[in-house]
């Protein structure tokens, strides 16, 4: 006799700052680690987790979402409950669900989003320090639009990604790239079919280079066409990062959240 | 002859989490001591400062205002820059002026605002854990404004202060005591000439088993009335509460800041 098998999917609420990212070869604590742990316990056998989008060293998580394959039958509300009293402070399960056997977390994915939140001020922050990224510089958020409309649509991203990267094919489609000012802050909100390695970060040291007057509007479009990450700018701040939020067919049934983080 | 005297106001940012309070009898660092010891490296004699506000172990300020005397003449510029660098990335000086010898931080103050941030929603925060104070059960803010209401003007709010409360009247006159929703947060901000010691964590623990429906909502009125401090609710944690900003006579002429927190 075979043993039913369950497939659970949840959102998961991260604070990076004391983690080595989500997953990671070198030393250090990782997200994953943590939820595995976590949902071991839960399940009484041990648990490997597969996630939409891995997260580096420092970036926050308002909704990652992940699935796992577990025998043990628990409600939705005992697998949250049961982990959030298992998992530390900076990390809290958002939600559980059974999904059907076809869902992936990764490639089920259709769209992800992060946001991209800049302290804007000429002094540094004393509050929030590991939750904004810091530029002293004026910015003008209008410029950064700008800048941000000519990276719109699908391109290949080879100038902003890192030369790391992983992933096959350079390629992403970029459906939002919002600029917006609130009082001392400027967030960068953005949605794409997926995300290079740095790909957030890299645009945000473009866009805040543009904001501040340091180089042209178009030098966003010139730097996508060279197609050479040596010719890009430089990589802003972890601090500042979020992602936000990852959308699936809708026949997956998933749950949605509200956001709004700063 | 006599040395020249200089008095110097400064906006002060800080995140509360490291610290026990602005002040404190007990062990364990001051956010006055660290300001204290950056000014004076600057000042290069040992420095006193006294705030418009003393807050508790865990507070945070978007604007704590200070003012002190030094011998030493300094560029604005220089105080902050000079004291940002040596103090710790948990408190950030926003300004720095000189003002009159009739100025004085705590006595000068017309009005104090504090805002209150509660993070209202079925499971306890991943991110921002030092930062919101954290709700489970649904609140209703409309009725936790209605409940507000009855606090406006000027009471004896003895029901509202902690026992231990060293002020000499329990008497404030609360201009502004607003309720709203954001998403998953709910914001208390209010307004006063002043605060009594635990007086916005002691409304907030009312207002909220109010909005929680545990209370009617003229609750918070019978509580005022008692003049009991034995009869009212369970103080709210310090985490979600920022003294935001002071007000001080126009002829002082300090820099205004722009607030968005959360």
């Amino acid at each position: 006799m075979t043993q039913q098998v369950y497939r659970i999917a949840m959102g998961v609420e991260y604070d990076g700052s004391p983690y080595v990212g989500w997953q990671s070869q070198s030393k250090g604590e990782t997200v994953q680690q943590n939820v595995e742990r976590a949902i071991s316990q839960i399940a009484n056998h041990e648990v490997h987790v597969f996630c939409a989008g891995r997260t580096d060293t420092g970036v926050h998580a308002k909704e990652q979402v992940i699935h796992f394959e577990t025998h043990s039958l628990r409600k939705n509300y005992s697998w949250v409950k049961g982990c959030n009293t298992n998992l530390a402070t900076s990390i809290s399960i958002l939600w559980a669900v059974e999904v059907p056997e076809n869902f992936h977390a990764r490639f089920s994915a259709q769209k992800r989003s992060y946001r991209y939140t800049i302290l804007n001020r000429d002094v540094r922050p004393g509050i929030l320090n590991n939750y904004v990224s810091f530029v002293y510089k004026p910015l003008d958020e209008k410029r950064m639009q700008q800048a941000a409309n000519y990276l719109l649509g699908t391109h290949d991203f080879t100038s902003y990604r890192t030369v790391a990267c992983q992933a096959k094919s350079p390629v992403r489609s970029l459906s939002k790239l919002q600029v917006s000012r609130d009082g001392e802050y400027i967030h960068l909100d953005l949605e794409a079919d997926g995300f290079l390695h740095h790909m957030v970060r890299n645009i945000a040291g473009v866009l805040i280079k543009i904001g501040s007057g340091e180089a042209d509007i178009d030098w966003s479009k010139e730097v996508l066409e060279h197609r050479n990450r040596c010719l890009g700018g430089v990589t802003a701040s972890a601090k500042g990062l979020y992602f936000m939020k990852v959308r699936y067919p809708d026949e997956f049934l998933l749950p949605g959240s509200q956001y709004n983080i700063l």
